[in-house]
């Protein structure tokens, strides 16, 4: 069985979001952040860099083996399954290069905008630099999304499972301090509504319960 | 022919590296940052976040792609050639989870340190902020490396050539920043060193020539 290991977050959301589409069983442990737990030396030994999400599995030869970095987990799983990533050929690249822009772009900087928003101590100079980052990255995935369907194209993808925790964010949790700059981008929206109807997303979205 | 649209960056310098590596054949087409070349329609046809590296090839049909985003890059050359990232297996992922690691945090990270200790208008706050995450990431690499010969365990591989450029800026451009933060990573000092000496390493660093 495959464990979980996973919180709250945009990036911890990703992981439930992909098993719930593939049909996978797994568990779910929590690492609750904010009790600190991701700094325990049993999850460190799943995940050395203290983040979330984490996965175990069971390998062909019945071995348990680990993985962490939810852009690693997600392409591990759509490997192992044979979904929602073409094994091969020009699409299978548009795929990951949408998937590498949200885990190099779109996750930190948006992860930034909540950092200097939320700190007591302000930096005009730093809620400026990400939040006029953020927009030109949610520009860039509204022109996107205004000449494809899905953010890698024609297909649903991992690359829409990477984005739409932290694209949905911008509605929540960064509200104050971005959204407005949703109002001129029309096909994001659209993209938003249409990836929020699916039955798997608003499961995984709702895990892991606390 | 393979060809290469990228600048004198640590992101621009991981495509050459693996190209050297691969000994393919290609040509470099120079996207010169400081007159903002990246913002050029041609090149924004190929890399609509405006930015380099991005890559033109030809697939089995022999008709033209192109890819952005390094991490996919590297990704689609090694899956093209079979070198450098396992084609199956844990130790394929543990490629991946420090792929994703460099192309989300390390990248970013040091990327942002360069960004405020450069600013003229200065923050004390982002300048903690981001000097404090990169050192706990170079702390990360220097533990992993304590146990490993490379990056992602006893082999070269695509994660070692991601985070080669950027761990070098610790020692060139962000040294001011961040230079002392090296003399407690011998594990890290070891591994630059290592990888430093790999003529293909040289070679890729050194272009493109400008």
């Amino acid at each position: 069985m495959l464990t979980l290991h996973t919180w709250t977050t945009p990036n911890g959301r990703k992981v439930p979001i992909m098993l719930e589409e593939l049909g996978l069983p797994y568990t779910i442990k929590t690492v609750n952040l904010k009790e600190n737990e991701q700094f325990q030396p049993a999850f460190l030994a799943l995940s050395p860099n203290n983040k979330i999400p984490a996965i175990e599995d069971t390998d062909e030869n019945g071995k348990r083996f680990s993985i962490f970095e939810s852009g690693a987990i997600l392409t591990y799983l759509a490997e192992k399954t044979g979904k929602l990533l073409p094994i091969s050929g020009p699409e299978r690249y548009k795929v990951l290069e949408w998937l590498h822009w949200q885990i190099g772009g779109l996750g930190p900087m948006l992860g930034q905008v909540g950092f200097f928003t939320r700190s007591e101590e302000k930096s005009g100079l730093a809620i400026k630099h990400f939040v006029d980052e953020a927009d030109r990255l949610l520009t860039v995935m509204d022109k996107q999304l205004s000449q494809h369907d899905y953010i890698a194209g024609a297909a649903y993808s991992i690359a829409d499972i990477a984005c739409y925790p932290w694209a949905v964010g911008v509605l929540d949790k960064l509200k104050p301090a971005l959204g407005d700059k949703l109002d001129s981008k029309p096909h994001l929206q659209r993209w938003l509504k249409r990836i929020g109807e699916r039955p798997a997303v608003q499961r995984g979205m709702a895990l892991p319960r606390i």
